[in-house]
């Protein structure tokens, strides 16, 4: 008897919960209680749910695939630990972030440590052809995922970098691991090549979609409600996708002023306030909200050959609802 | 026609470098220029060439292990690039450390672009059954060292964590990927079961060994020969296993005078001096010597079974060659 994968995240969720802590152990030692405090209370756990469904989609089973999904929100964590170091990030989902609470070598470290695990979880159940073929596609974009956050620390304050770029990065940094998590479940799950492929596509756009989708919130939502410091990718001058369409659709004044804002040391409540009236204004935030929409239609349309694509095309509107 | 590993480390070393290069890139963007700087000019390549020779002492070839050997390279340098954030270390081999010469960040992510590398390359080859065992061996050790160096920052300082806790962080920073890197070069290679457990064995108790070598070296040579700051473990406050034992052998007064050294901020020159004036008056030097020269023998014990174990043998000596 098969179980196939549950089509209900209410279901998923606390399996993967289950999972994660099974890989991490129970808070043992400081290397345990790091990956635990960086892993827990879980967000949106997009990506395993997008590995399981992608599974599903093709037949699999959730045993099959439950490791490595876990693995790859372990992976997608580590990032996220190290990305709070680079970027001095105090703040990380409504908490103090994992440097901030325990300081730089220990997120450091608990972030290698997380990462081994997640290697150590992908690779635990064969078949091992399979295994490897779908190892291979996440480490791949674990690659391209650390060049786009090298790349970033090159652009940081340049707003002449184009919004080309921007969503260069964005492949980078976002899109290509929850490509890889559709892509490698799916490999899992006993995907056909063309299946397989047809999942790298739709999670490549789903990740365009919803990374642009981040970008936006500072400019539409309450800081209470993104989680994150509204004004932190201001603060940190990065030049985000709605902030470059607007640099590109404004005035001279418009782009004089987000120049200075970008360059100088002007206070970050002033910046943000500044940054978020001109994106508005221009039409930035607009123009990158229909970008992303556009991807969500492009992730869509690439499930037309899959078996079971219903909850991935749910998916690929809830993951990007908070567009408004 | 197979090619056997050739016994000529002259040769091996040519044939990892290229490969690392291959795995890294030309140089064309930052993440490359990093990676490449860390990398090259290359070590003593001790994994890798441990990795071939162990596939070649049970009759495996080189071209079968040879990006799996220069993934484990790039694994290991990840590592002491981060080591050496966690350190706050600006000298490496003779040179500023990778974070010392671009930056906390940019050293941060290259250790995870030359892991991810590292984890790309050992996935390369197949046959699909061999690589994953390998590669969850090394996976395996990776994550055991991520819990060492964890560990060795709450020791430091700590002198009364005694010498089997400093073994202990030994068997995980040193010896397990070491150890790793034969038991994976010799499952790649075609080792029966009871040959590659022959392989840990030698790969674990040389780690250690080496080790033991490497904490020795500032009490028994100059600093421009170790090519690293002979202070620097006493500037972190690092109880190594020749100052453990040295504070087991001691007097009281001996006791005192490192405690006062480990706990206050002596300036580094004096604190290394008379640290090492304790290490070598006690026996400290000259049974930490012992020991790793026990482990040799431990290493050398191990390869009874292994069919073509000569190079594996005359590497366990050279490898520690340096202590007096």
């Amino acid at each position: 008897m098969s179980v196939v994968v549950p089509e209900n995240q209410d279901v998923l969720v606390p399996l993967i919960e289950a999972e994660l802590r099974r890989w991490i152990g129970p808070g043992e030692n400081l290397m345990e209680l790091v990956c635990l405090d960086a892993l827990f209370p879980s967000g949106k756990l997009l990506r395993p749910i997008l590995c399981l469904e992608s599974a599903a989609a093709v037949g699999g089973e959730v045993e099959q695939v439950l490791a490595f999904a876990a693995g790859i929100e372990c992976l997608h964590v580590a990032s996220v630990v190290h990305d709070d170091i680079v970027d001095q990030e105090p703040v990380r989902r409504g908490r103090a972030s994992t440097s901030e609470q325990f300081g730089i070598s220990e997120a450091l470290l608990a972030g290698d440590g997380l990462s081994m695990a997640g290697h150590a979880a992908m690779l635990s159940r064969g078949p091992a052809d399979r295994a490897l073929a779908a190892s291979r596609v996440v480490v791949d974009a674990m690659r391209h995922m650390c060049r786009a956050m090298m790349r970033e620390t090159e652009i940081r304050e340049d707003l002449s970098c184009g919004v080309s770029t921007a969503l260069e990065v964005i492949r980078g940094k976002t899109a290509a691991l929850i490509s890889a998590a559709c892509q490698g479940g799916a490999i899992l799950g006993g995907a056909t090549p063309e299946q397989a492929e047809a999942l790298r596509r739709y999670g490549e756009q789903l990740g365009i979609a919803f990374q642009i989708r981040d970008d936006l919130l500072p400019y539409t939502a309450d800081e209470d409600i993104t989680g994150k410091a509204a004004q932190s990718d201001v603060a940190n001058r990065l030049p985000t996708v709605p902030v470059l369409l607007a640099h590109e659709a404004g005035t001279d004044a418009d782009r004089q002023r987000l120049a200075e804002v970008f360059r100088d040391d002007v206070d970050t409540v002033t910046a943000y306030r500044e940054v978020r009236d001109i994106v508005i204004r221009t039409g930035g935030a607009e123009q990158a909200a229909q970008r992303a929409w556009d991807c969500v239609e492009h992730a869509r349309a690439a499930l037309a050959g899959v078996p079971r694509p219903d909850r991935l095309l749910e998916l690929a509107v809830t993951a990007v609802d908070r567009i408004h």
